[in-house]
């Protein structure tokens, strides 16, 4: 059975890793794209890469008649996600790419996107988007909302070790490298080439970056009280990959062993050896997320170390996972790509 | 039905690129696994991006049971490789990746290699890899010989054109840039980041590349007279990438028309509108050849340009596909991948 | 003696390399830095590079008082450029790093640029800014004009041969390949990291680039004939570097004893051993310009390569080194800074 | 006054760094290169881009005539130092930017770097070389150690907080990206361009990197207590540059202020201000640190960022200062060089 699919924001580059991905997807074809400044235009002009494809040139979202469509993937702004997908039909099931969903608290949104939330009713059916961790809601949810690709990588090397209660929750550092495509393809300064290559830097630092949202929301959640993490990303001169470094207070042993427990059945997160650490280099344009830990020389503390590529796993990949859940196909299917090395 | 594939020389980027790529193949399985130096190690240790694979242990050649293999593709070096195949079975099916059955006069390859031939008569069976002009003969070969992966890229950019006749064949300039990965993983110092990144140069210069030899090979059978091209090839801080800009003699238009009468059924090949250019940046990791033509304001002459990935189309990619044109399964099997952008 | 100098344009990167080259300079003063937009602002928070000079706040051009200035750099996009210096005081000495005064012919400006000259007395006294071609010109000029960064590199390559008669003036071709910072800090969606990194294309292919109005007017002038060359440029992930590599029609030993003779007494320019070509690595940062030439394998065809520092030797070092002259400084002071390697 | 200058190992990337920077220092002659293996040959063989310097043959180290030398630069392998500077005429000023003399423990020594040291007497007299801290020893110093290049960017964000006693000593947690130029010259597979470009990890993760061994003598001397940091190194694919992002416990503002006193004439070190943290993009090529001190939004805790370029102030512009320094030349004289940008 092939699944009919919309991609509202195609002219990004999480529209344009959906299309990559579903390009060689057995069960579902793309029936729509909208870009609302760039429609009327094929895709192959707007991504060369994707010239190879037999795609439907680019629309506003008005002209989509979504009664064809079985699913629709929002890679929207945030802000106009929220006003694009209250006016989708009622029944139609949505992966959001954007922040618009992520946090159950109104408040929280609102302080952290600086903008009051416009759809509060429908974020209550909202279903976070992490999947390993809410595989359950998801297969039956109508609106899912995809993580934030920091937000995935350091919940990855996290979420188990609150859950198994192993690590001092007050006393969690998270020093965390992307590349630059997370930012998106807006014209923006910091973001050219010549700003950019060659060089690394901290940025919003100081625990200002809006993914904190999404881990306080989480982390609290399941230790049942507040946890507050120090988090300082880095901006580093490649293009895709995050690499999370989380200074935690506990065992490495039994931390080795929490996630061995949480992870064994999963089919894209590879734990490495104890006392081995990830590279980006290695799971590039794949939905694999690699987990090492290391003992440091100091007892009682450890190195935990998670790395995936923001593009997929940590944004259109994911969303191709909860897309499948929600259409009852196999999980993996059209996933499996290995990393492109070198 | 599942073929059994043996890769001899699975520690090189091509071998690993091989991996890659049958990883997601639905009619092949990896059987066996050779690396002389490296034999008794996982693949997830020499090439952690594997990690997720289930892969056979890397063993020696001589460790391995051919009876069992349906196909086996070979990425050692030239003269290495002609050694090791001389040695399997006569009636083995193989991929060879090497420069040793490139050429089908046994001096030119001495000329060019500085060795001489010491399987002349295998040779004579060898079928030259390039599989959108050698079709048929590939696939009933029992030994094809893979291109060089910048003398694929110009021989799409050419080989029509002097099929077709219409450029001057003694004002053929080809000026090529590519990526780092072609050089492969070995240690020499020119090769390392700090003597690489920010910076290119040309390097054999003056007509001493070893790709020329297919080049005259090929143009001068093609042409049914000699045709020498000049060639200078660049080396470019990136490590995917080959992008062909030749100046030739001839019209725009009429080049155009014989690339669309060449090119017209060819699932991997695209051609640009008249007028565009084509990226590296938007093959990557494909088997993708994007070629874009443009008339100069000089009259009568025109450039055409043509990028692929070394790795995929210029290598392990073009091998898989002669691989499944010899095992008679359909040719774009695994080969469809979108590329990776950005 | 210290001369006072004003930098117009000064947020911008030809602005900022001046800024860097002139910082150690003995005997120039930097009095006044204007940018329009950016006016009020300290040139630490424009460039924080530049963070340990003490440096005059940016202001607009208009609050510049000149007659304390001794000489003005004037680094404005083209057309802003000839309105700007048109209304300075009429004894001021200038060099100008845009396209507005570098072609005498007003027509051809016109076709190359796209709006009329606006300044067509000026462009009278303009004196091309080729420091080693235009020296003594230079030296008593009021008005210079920096030649484009492509403009220049190519021209180190050609110039002595085409004087000196011994290539072929209808076979030249050259394929250029330079780095991003030449397109500047402008906010374009095709300089973003993300869509330059890890790739290269050619671009204003088939003879369009605007450059080409200073090859036709120096190489017809050199030859008196009309010299039309062939030029494709290709923009590469790198930051800074020009490569030309020139295609020529002669001989290779005949060529290299041009450029001895030319280059002689040179103390920027390096002229490699016959059969060396150069990289981009080993003049980044620098005033130097290293040229190769290198005999190919078609008898009679000769390749000539040169590499340059775009924002040094293409534009600011060049600047600096007019300004030098005008001056009556001694030529080379501030500029014997040996290049960045690795 | 010319002092004259001999460079030990001066084929390496620290020995090219002393030649670009010696260059244009007005005081210094070299006089001498050594590099065993390349002896015979000329540096601009070795390193093009000295190309246009007029500088002395390589040859061994046993054919420098040291009685005409004012000072030696030692850049050769650790181990290798200790023992080619026990050789050396006992009264020759060195400054060594190896390993060899930082421990002034002996046993710390062989911990850290698994040999005994052979020169222990030597070791006595030699001055720690971080030239901001130890500036009356230098100057009198006969030997003096270059510091590591991490370890130099560590102290300079730490040791003016343990002076100051306004950060707790037992939570002090470094996370530091560097460039791959701090590796060396050397030919190992993981320093490949294809190996290291488009990606990042971590390496001597669990506090297993040598520069510990500074950081712990250092640290405890000034505390007059043991104090043990963790310290994660990542190897980042850039050329140059390090950036130490430091998580300490500890008010913001006291931070910055313990900075301002302890940095307020130093000449090299720029304090940003409160709220802003530093790039690896601004120093580039310079002798420049740039430290930034914020306020993370949990109570307590600061993040304290260094950068500067491991080569220069890291290394070879550290080891000219501390020359300058023992040579009675102005501290400062050849390395107000402004950094490279962009």
């Amino acid at each position: 059975m092939t699944h009919k699919i919309a991609i509202l924001g195609a002219s990004g580059y999480t529209g344009a890793e959906l299309v990559r991905l579903i390009a060689t997807h057995p069960e579902m074809e793309i029936v729509a794209l909208a870009a609302e400044r760039k429609a009327g235009m094929e895709m192959r002009d707007v991504f060369p890469h994707l010239r190879h494809l037999d795609l439907p040139t680019l629309v506003k979202i008005g002209e989509i008649d979504f009664s064809t469509v079985d699913l629709c993937f929002c890679a929207l702004p945030h802000k106009t996600s929220q006003e694009v997908i209250s006016a989708l039909p009622a029944d139609l099931k949505i992966v959001d790419l954007s922040a618009d969903f992520r946090l159950r608290d109104p408040e929280a949104y609102e302080t952290w996107y600086g903008n009051p939330h416009s759809a509060i009713e429908m974020q209550k059916e909202a279903v976070y988007g992490l999947t390993e961790f809410y595989r359950d809601q998801i297969k039956n949810a109508r609106l899912v909302a995809g993580t934030g690709c920091n937000a995935a990588t350091g919940q990855f090397a996290l979420r188990p070790l609150i859950e198994a209660d192993v690590i001092d929750l007050d006393e969690i550092i998270m020093d965390l490298k992307c590349g630059v495509s997370g930012a998106g393809r807006a014209l923006k300064e910091n973001l050219l080439h010549a700003e950019l290559a060659e060089g690394y830097h901290a940025y919003a630092v100081g625990g200002t970056h809006r993914h904190l949202g999404e881990f306080d929301q989480e982390f609290s959640a399941i230790a049942g009280r507040e946890v507050k993490i120090q988090f300082t990303p880095h901006l580093l001169p490649t293009n895709r990959g995050i690499l999370a470094t989380c200074y935690v207070k506990g065992d490495a042993q039994v931390i080795h062993k929490a996630f061995e427990n949480a992870y064994a059945d999963e089919p894209f997160i590879e734990l490495l050896p104890l006392g081995q650490a990830p590279s980006t280099k290695h799971i590039r344009g794949s939905n694999f997320c690699h987990i090492g830990v290391v003992a440091d020389r100091i007892e009682g503390r450890t190195i935990v170390v998670a790395a995936l590529d923001n593009l997929t796993k940590g944004s259109s990949g994911q969303a191709l996972q909860n897309a499948n859940l929600m259409l009852g196909v196999e999980e993996t299917t059209g996933l499996m790509l290995a990393p492109l090395f070198p």
